[in-house]
Parts: structure tokens; C-alpha cells; sequence
């Protein structure tokens, strides 16, 4: 399982929550990210954990004030960039051009959506993940893999419902976002089918994050 | 073949080009709509032509000054709509719930895209039909059919690349934009697989838009 | 006073609620227009109301599909347009382009705006008018006149703040909106310095539209 | 005179562009500052040269995955930014907001706008200087100065157009964008009025940007 933790527009400092989720990661083999926003990126990937962005532009590079590179934020460290957060839409075309954008940058890409259909929509522009996270439990606290468990079975389907033929690639993994906090959750997410999770403010926000870290990877390690 | 003639924001008078195509249509047999403004909608649909929205709001009835919906579409004589137009971008959500709050009210959609791949993700939303219109090409005069034939082809097998068991459904037909004015590009793109076709400026600026619209339509009559 | 009712993008036929400002501005000589949605304005035009748009795009005439033109809206019979509601906000750029297009149109202008200093904004592009909404009241039920009377008296002053010589106009009238519904709400925008109101649901989806501006105005009359 | 080279989302390593800006302020006492992509802020910002952001988001610290926020460009060593460039608009309310956001972060704003009108617009808002931009000659290679430099002592007029008394405060000094690339530039600039300018291609592409920055501030020094 992949754990992803947005560190959001949250304030303070990222540079322990980084600490953590890397010391974790080495203590427990499992592979955990952690996603700055992208003016934290050069800190937090100095810190050796696995450093991802919250969102790259569509756009070459050029006459684009106020864009976030994919190559830019790969040279700060990135390996990884979520898009099309529910917090930072995309357009279809900027979406299908920002996976491109990543992929030449050698980032590898979570795409979000919010309901089975657009994740079988995301996986045909041949992100690496696409992340299913329904809108309105985010932030809930109601894991979805217990709220809406079919909303997860069917992504994972939906996700391997483009055909292997033809010009689009074939079946792409699914994280599950929205309400993940406990070892549970994520056990119930795997159960599903799910590859990893996506978590935020319980993660980022948490007294002791390598606790809360360290508590949620339990039961799978 | 449906030929859809977009009326986008240009100046004058949209009442006689929906005449003209009423009676080309009535004449030959050929589906021909007119899309007009939001604003001409009513005068437009009292011609009698079969009559189009350029843009539906993704939102439900409620307080959101400014949008355009469905079922109001509906009420001035819309019966299908456009969605995603390259000049109208909507993000993969909204485009999502567009279509859903179209065919609630009753709308034929044709969502468009630039390229195959985004034409197989539209698929998975489930419209009436994907538009490819790669953008290189609108406005240009050089018809997508005679400049990238591959694309439509690739278009086509996209939008049927969607596995017909699960919970997505089946391959969408595909029309072809960008570029067509003539008969032979109408032609063209019908050799290709596409079902139907959009034009603007071709007919809607025409000195004589019967003539234009019974010229297109004159090899397949 | 000038009371604008604002008819968002709520469910249901427009024309009751026009032919009720119609009869009651005729009655009681107070100036009443309706604003609904761009598909609604032929029909609601023809009920002889005094007819705005929610909003017009900041484009020429052109390839702008699913644009919203202000010589369009005009020709379905309004007479001035909302710009920049905050359900429908505007780049300052875009603002300043929609305000010349509607004044091309020869349609009036109302352009909303959240606080003092954004009015004094709004007044620097030459509206005929700016409007106060303090968004944390919008469909609150409690009047701005009430909650916060200074953020009205601010706002006039703001809107007079723009110097007469050099190439900016002078003072724009301020309308009051944000929870105005009763006749109380009214006098308390005037003795404010308010010279109109924007009211929405309070009378759009009264029983009675009607009664429901009959009782408004009747302090004024 | 203020000297600030946006570096846009143009590719490449930024230091060295960083470093001669320094080297030139120091060697002759003019103040340049310059504005890397958020993901280059901190290596350029430990070069010693004065940082600034090309553009800060309109929010608070929370749930806003994707967003710029004002203190965490600050924590990245920026003292300064760019708000509303024609590449980056923002709407009225935002960009109130976001003038907020960077003052509360201690962070300088240079609004930017595109006439005079949306100068006084902008200076209703209360940043510390407004930058007047004519969007057609924004990469032409003529500097606003000559093609157009009405323009510019508008703009410097309508900067002042708001009164000292009420809610909002006086004049704001104006920045001069737009085709500036020379020595004669700035002086022209300087002698309508304007107390800075905005340049980037001119140096940040520069073979030697030690070089373009020593010319064009030669003449002043």
C-alpha cells in the first residue's frame, strides 16, 4: 500500500511531518509520500522523504507567470504530483496536459476524482494512479471505505474498463481518499481493492505524526 | 450524418440562418441544428430548426447568478447542447455533472476534445457523442479529415474503447470538427467513421447560408 | 429607490414573477426590474418589466462559444446587466471590458462588489452603479442595513472617493444588497445612502411576488 | 527606481540570474529584485538577491490543496510579490484578498493592471504600487514608454485619483511593464512618472544578464 499525506495549505512547518513519514516509511517498509506545498518542496525533499507536489500546470515552459512547472518542481525534488484535487480542478484538456506534462518531467501521477465515471475518464489520459475521493467526505472524518464501499469497488472497476486494445492504455491502480485516519480504513481500502490511500489534516495535523503514522500502517505491517 | 452549425458569439441576426437550415434540412433530409447564443435560444427555436445549447452550467436550480441551466435551455426549445467546447472549457467534475443535468433535462450531448484520448475520457461520462476537434485546426480552414486523418480514426476507436460490461457504458458515436466547409470534408469525415460534423463560421458567416448548407450536404443527398 | 430582483438560477417560469414587479411599479410608480436568466429574457421582456441581465461576458463579438454578449442580451430586451455577483465574479481586467461591452449595448450597469474598498474599486471603472454585498449575509435573512449599517455608509463614501479631475469619473450610487426584505430593510438602505436594493428569493419564491413587493416599497409610497 | 525581472515559468536554472541581479544592485546602489517559479524560491532567495513571488493565492491556511499560500512563499525567503499579472488575473474580491494576504505576511505587493482605469482600480485596494501593463505590448519588444506613453501618466495620475479621506487610502506609485528592455527605456519610464519597472525576457534570457541589468540601469547610475 502507498500512503500519500497532502500537506494542503496548512500553516507551520512541513520539515517534521516530512521527518516522520520518512522515519516510518524506513522503520515499516511501507512506502509513504508526503506532498508540501511548492514553495516547502526543496526542504521537505532534503529531508529524504519521498516528496511529491500538489499540483503541476498544463502549460510548457515559457511566458506563464504564476505556473507551477512540472520540470520545476521535479529540480526541487519531487518524484510525484497529485492532480486535479477536488481543491484544484482542471480543465479535461489542462488535465490530459498536465499527465503529459509530469510524465516528461519523470513525475509520477495521482489523479483525483470524485465518482467512478471519472476515474474510468482519468485513467484514459494514462496517469500513473487515479484516486477516487467522493466530495463530500472529504474532510468528514467517515472513511469512505465505510461510508460507500461499492463507490470504491466499482473505481477499481471502472479504472480497468478501458480496453487494453486501441490507443489508451489499460487498467491504471486506485487510491482511496476522503476520511482515511485509522489502520482500519486503510485495511478496508486494500480489502477493496484499493492501492494505497490518500490523507491529509489527520496525518498533517496530528501532536505526533510518526504516531499517528506509525498507528495507521500497523495492521499491514 | 448530423450536422450541428455552432453560431458561437458572433454579431447579427440569428433567425436567418436557422431558416436556412430548416428548410435544407426539410429539403434534403439531412439532420442539420443550429446552436445559437443563450439569449437567441427562444427566437431561434421559433423557426422550427432543430435548435441547440453552446453550453449548459454543471449546477442544479438554485442561487448561482449567472448560469445557464439545463432545464431552462430546455424551456426556450433547446434539445441538445454542446459541452466543453474549446472556447467553454469545464473542468472533468463539472463536465461530469453537465452531462448528468442535460440528460436529466432532456439534452442531447456532444461534449467535445482536442484529442483521442480525451475523446475516450468524455466516453466514459457517458454523453450522446464526443466532437474531436483538434485546436490547431479551428478556424483554419483545413478540415481535420484532409490534415490528421489518423486522429479521427484514433477518435473513433477511442470513443468505443470503453469495455461495455460494468459500470460505464459503450462506445459513443463521433463527430468531426475543426476545419469543415465542404462537401468533400463532410464527405471525408464520414469515411473515417464520424457520424456527424460541427461547423461555425463556414455557414453562419455565409453570404447565403442555404447555399452553403445545400452545397455540404449535396454529396450525400 | 430601485429595487432589481435577481431570479438566479432558481426552478420554475419567470414571468409571474415579472408580470407582479410590472403591476406593482405601475402602481406605486417606484422603479422595479427583474433580472432572470439569460434564456428567460425574451419572455420576461415581453411582460413589458423592466428586464437585466445577471451578467454579460467580457468579450467582443466573435468565436466565443457559450458566451453570454451584451449587444445579444440587449436585442432579447434587457435594459441593464449585474456584473461581478459574487456567484458569478469577473477577473478586474474582464470587470473593466464587461463594464465597456454593456455600456456599448447601451445597457445600465450594476456591478457588485463584497466591501467598501472593492465599491471604491468598481467605481474607478465608470459603472452606473455599484451594489454592496457583504457575502457572509447573502441569503442570511438579516439585512446589511442591520448587521453592519457602517459597511453601507462606507461604502458610499467609497463610492465618491474617486476624485472628479483626471481621466476617472466622479461618484457612483451605491445599491444595498445581502438580506434585504422587508420595507423596514428598505427605508434603513436609504437613510443609509443607499439608492437601491438587490433582492433575490425574497420575492422570487414568495407565494404571492406581488404582495411580496407591494409590502416592500409601501414604507416609500 | 525599482527594478523587477520576473522570471516567469521560463526553463532553467534561475541562480545565475539571481546572482548578477545582486552583483549589479550592490555594484550601483538600484534596487532589483527578482521573482523565480514558487518552487525556486528558496535557492534563489540564498543567493542574497531581494525575492519576490510571482503571485500568492487569495486564501487562509487550511483545506486549499494546490495553493500559494503568502506565508509560505515568506518562510521561502520572499519579501515581495506580484499579484494580478495578465498572466495570473484574479478576480476584484480575490484580489482584495490577496493584497490582504501578502500584508498580513509582510510581504510587498505590486498590483498589476492593464489601463488606468484598472490602475485606480487597484488602488482602491491599498498595495504598496500598482504596475501598468498594456496587454498588446507585453512581449512586442516596443516599450510602453514610446508606443504608448499616454498611458503611463494616466496611470500615474489615476494612482492618486483616490482621496486621501474616507476608508481607503491615497496615491499608490506606479511600476512601468510592458517592451521595457533599455537604458533609454527606464529613463523614459522614470521621466512619465513611473517610480519602477517590470522586465523579463530582456534579462532572464539574456546571454549575460550581469550585462543587460548593468546597461539598462546605466543611465541612472
Amino acid at each position: 500500500m502507498f500512503v500519500l499525506v497532502n500537506l494542503k495549505a496548512y500553516s507551520g512547518e512541513p520539515v517534521p511531518v516530512a521527518e516522520a513519514a520518512r522515519a516510518v516509511s524506513e522503520a515499516t517498509g511501507v512506502r509513504i509520500a508526503v506532498a508540501p506545498q511548492t514553495a516547502h518542496l526543496e526542504r521537505v525533499a532534503a529531508t529524504g522523504v519521498e516528496t511529491w507536489a500538489q499540483h503541476v500546470s498544463s502549460v510548457e515552459p515559457g511566458s506563464h507567470t504564476g505556473a507551477t512547472l512540472a520540470e520545476s518542481v521535479a529540480e526541487a525534488g519531487a518524484t510525484g504530483t497529485l492532480l486535479n484535487h477536488s481543491e484544484r480542478r482542471l480543465t479535461l484538456a489542462d488535465l490530459d496536459t498536465a499527465v503529459g506534462a509530469a510524465r516528461d518531467a519523470d513525475l509520477e501521477t495521482v489523479v483525483c476524482a470524485n465518482t467512478p465515471a471519472q476515474v474510468a475518464a482519468t485513467a484514459a489520459l494514462g496517469p500513473d494512479a487515479a484516486a477516487i475521493e467522493p466530495p463530500e467526505l472529504i474532510g468528514s472524518g467517515t472513511p469512505v471505505s465505510r461510508a460507500d464501499p461499492e463507490v470504491v469497488t466499482e473505481a477499481v472497476e471502472a479504472a480497468g474498463a478501458i480496453e487494453e486494445s486501441g490507443p489508451i492504455e489499460g487498467s491504471v491502480p486506485v487510491l482511496c481518499g476522503a476520511g482515511i485516519s485509522t489502520g482500519e480504513d486503510l485495511v478496508a481500502a486494500r480489502d477493496l481493492g484499493a492501492t494505497g490511500v490518500l490523507l491529509a489534516s489527520g496525518v498533517a495535523k496530528a501532536d505526533d505524526p510518526a504516531a499517528a503514522l506509525s498507528a495507521l500502517v500497523d495492521p499491514i505491517t
